[in-house]
């Protein structure tokens, strides 16, 4: 599994055009990629002009090729075009840890 | 619903000591404490030294009390104390910005 934290910074005035094309990459994700076992969407508490993200794809193929590849990633990019300055996106990128812990390992698509 | 990301930074040589009392950690938080809803555990694709937590709990006192004043938590913050240099801890809080959307919220336990 590879799990991807991503810290976005947004411009001011664009929260709701940004959050409401996010959330719709995100549903398209889960439902329509079979790799996209987690996609959960976080306001900072402590920074209003930040959102988080935690995602869990099945393998890097299904993060790089399912996710990446898909036409609802490319519409999404285009949200983060307008909402999102030069150096406003941060990822990292992590394993599990102990992977059979997590229900996604257990819920027949991982 | 309160989120938690954290970054630790492992002293070298500490790393199996500080996952294995992680790993106690997060088992019985979600087992023990019923406002402790999701506690993931994932080393850093890109630096062996670090460790990221994926934490959420039902509310702040849940975070706070029930988490924090659990005796389990006193127990890991000795592992800490010996794993993890100061400035090696770092807390990200946040809030569901769909938190229907999340699994935890339909699980009987948020």
């Amino acid at each position: 599994m590879l799990t991807v934290i991503v810290k976005f910074t947004v411009l001011p005035g664009r929260m709701d055009e940004f959050l409401e094309g996010l959330h719709a990459n995100a549903q398209s994700s889960l439902r329509d990629e079979t790799g996209c076992l987690r996609f959960d969407i976080h306001r900072s508490r402590d920074n209003e002009d930040e959102v988080l993200l935690y995602e869990i794809y099945r393998d890097q193929g299904a993060f790089e090729v399912g996710h990446r590849g898909s036409a609802h990633y490319a519409a999404w990019r285009e949200v983060v075009a307008r909402c999102v300055p030069d150096g406003g996106h941060v990822n990292t990128f992590g394993t599990p840890a102990f992977p059979e812990d997590l229900p996604e390992a257990h819920d027949g698509r991982a």
